[in-house]
């Protein structure tokens, strides 16, 4: 059995996990996969990791290239992140003719179709199942055990510090900060919590899930990304309420006028299976016109379940070396659908509104909703407190977003209202 | 771009699934996919069934084996069932050099040692994605993304008609017969229910997931099935005030004794994914060691959902066939672990007794629990009616089945004690 020599560079949390795993399961990929796997070489920015992980130091270096340009090694394992270094790590061992494992979303998000040309002119593997979800196998069921469907939608909570943060909200109502703190204080999010808490990481990975599910490239600025820094504690208060959690979904919907792809606060209904996934989870749920309604769930982020995706990956590539065949699947992209703009979305709208007189405002809002096409499923009264005054709350019926943000947009020029105190879209898949 | 040639044998509601997408999207794999499948003959004892699905007829034949001995044929599709022809077409297509893609858990449960080696030795593939949990993808993450683990558990709701029958338990506090008469109004339940019933599907499929997950292999005799014909309506209603959901489960746990394997009601805490799967849906649990806890949820039954996996698994086999390669997966049972017998289950246990002296029973009945090393975490005592007298609910901590088996033997024949009314295993999971 011919040995797959492997390359790992950069040996963060995840480049820790698979050390690991390879260290305690080499042996069993060979006896129950048939599997013959070495990692080779070991390069970091940091020698202190080689000494952390008791690495043997013939196999160490501080220079990704000297992995990526060993002659020796048939599959680079790319855990450097970013779209800098790593993007030209990732080129430079494609076009060597090595394939090529990452958990790189943003590198994909970005240069994608660069990735995937590069991977195609040498004949080798990318592969990129821990780039979404951690260890929760998603990408290969689109690209293989569901091909047999046309994808309707992919939506699902792909970031596990902002699902932890919206949890403890809605748990114990906690407000945004103190979510925040806390998710710090047990390294859930990172000290700069820009990617997480803005959406951008979920945005990328919906634009991984949507071109995939779609056979069309989407790429990271095409999609609206909204994020959970203006969610008040009322919001979830409100929200559970009326029957309805607030998670942070990335959604993508394949609509006759292009992709709908985005990625904001969402409030669906209690019973939906997503409603239910809590604490740092994530899931991703599929809708094919042959199977139905699927769902994907699991670990989204940590060392060990990342990591196992990123080694699942690596033996899937080593199966095919190992018998002299070529990738079974390389981009599918084959369409080109255009990506809807956020302006046409059409869904629901919770609206809470801080308003100073009470009375006369009703009529004054129902009538701009209603000159601008918007009807209302329900209008609530809401406390009133000292230093935000009275609040009302309004749930539209499905509605234009252009048309409702030009609803609001005079409707916090009325007299009567103090102002727009949160807009939330509301899914009832 | 070569045409990979399909025959369809058994053309019933996953056949004719299988054909309705096919007839749908055959063009679409040829442009998103890459792979062009062509269906070149349709078997079926009932030529009726050719007419019904508006099949070419010079395509038609009404002998499964014109299809598995043609020699233009590179793939079977199997969809007769069950181990008697099935087994017989399953195994001549493999000797004859063809891949074999089937949906049949009884033939892989039962012969999987020897359809298995039939594919090896002609190094032909044989799958069955659609075996288990219909189109959820399930045996292609256990034997190619979660590689990389060693699995500890694999568990789940893999029966869709009793799951239906026990959330209308749940919901609606319908006794079983109202429930398995709905089910079978709605055509959730067939005129003889004893396959879902009695747990005996459900052992099949963790037969099938035990075998892959843990590399040995499992068959259906080996796994120990109790089903739901016995549940009444007020053991529903006590575990929900308990805090549980009575599902039916199929269990698999790697233990240091061997295979623990098993099919029974079980209850388990509201708070787990698996508590909030309903009605017809399926959801199959897997814990690895480095992917922490997963879970894959679908639609678990019906024509398109088995078909879009059936018809998913020989995509896959034509990807490889038109670049020329060999399997990368055969049989994965590379050791031989022994199967742990039921008397050493050790679990927490639901036991509901008729009970005629509601002062003498407790000590009496406290005694001999005590006596075969059983203690208790809970006594409640429960309404009298006229029928059935007092009735008192016992919840073990965690005991060795035999013993509590031996326990309840003993406190049956107490002169206090009129019935034991109802065992059920809990599981904290």
């Amino acid at each position: 059995m011919r040995t797959v020599k492997v390359g790992l560079i950069g040996l963060g949390t995840v480049g820790g996990g698979v050390a690991e795993i390879f260290g305690k399961h080499a042996d069993d990929f060979r006896r129950r996969a048939g599997v013959d796997v070495d990692i080779v070489r070991y390069a970091d920015r940091s020698e202190q990791r080689f000494a952390d992980l008791d690495l043997p130091a013939d196999r160490t270096t501080t220079d990704a290239f000297e992995v990526v340009n060993d002659p020796d090694i048939d599959v680079v394992i790319e855990l450097i992140g970013g779209t800098g270094v790593a993007r030209d790590v990732v080129l430079q061992a494609l076009r060597n003719g090595k394939s090529v494992v990452t958990a790189n979303k943003a590198l994909l998000a970005t240069h994608g179709e660069e990735v995937m040309e590069a991977a195609e002119a040498t004949g080798v593997d990318i592969r990129f199942e821990a780039s979404v979800g951690g260890g929760i196998p998603i990408i290969e069921p689109l690209k293989h055990a569901l091909t047999s469907n046309e994808i309707e939608r992919v939506l699902g909570i792909v970031n596990g510090t902002t699902n932890y943060m919206l949890t403890r909200m809605g748990e114990d109502g906690l407000d945004y900060d103190t979510a925040l703190a806390e998710a710090q204080a047990k390294g859930f999010a990172e000290a700069d919590p820009t990617a997480d808490v803005d959406g951008l990481d979920a945005a990328a990975k919906i634009a991984i899930l949507s071109s995939i599910a779609f056979n069309s490239r989407v790429v990271i600025s095409q999609v609206f990304a909204e994020g959970i820094r203006d969610l008040a504690p009322q919001d979830v208060e409100y929200a559970d309420e009326m029957g309805y959690a607030i998670k942070l979904l990335a959604i993508a919907n394949r609509t006759l006028e292009g992709i709908d792809v985005r990625v904001h606060p969402t409030m669906i209904p209690k019973a939906h299976p997503l409603a239910s996934v809590n604490g740092v989870y994530n899931a991703i749920y599929v809708v094919g016109d042959a199977v139905g309604d699927t769902m994907f769930f699991g670990e989204g982020a940590g060392s060990l379940p990342a990591a196992s995706a990123v080694v699942g990956d690596v033996i899937e590539v080593a199966r095919r070396l190992q018998i002299d065949c070529a990738p079974l699947v390389g981009c599918t992209c084959t369409e080109q659908l255009s990506v809807r703009d956020m302006a046409d979305l059409r869904t629901g709208y919770y609206v809470r509104l801080h308003v100073t007189d009470r009375p006369g405002v009703l009529a004054a809002v129902a009538k701009v909703f209603g000159d601008h096409g918007v009807s209302l499923a329900a209008v609530i009264q809401k406390r009133a407190d000292e230093v935000t005054g009275a609040e009302i709350v309004y749930v539209t019926h499905i509605a234009r977003e252009a048309d409702v943000r030009a609803a609001l947009d005079e409707i916090a020029e009325l007299d009567v209202v103090s102002a727009v105190a949160s807009m939330i879209r509301v899914e009832e898949l």
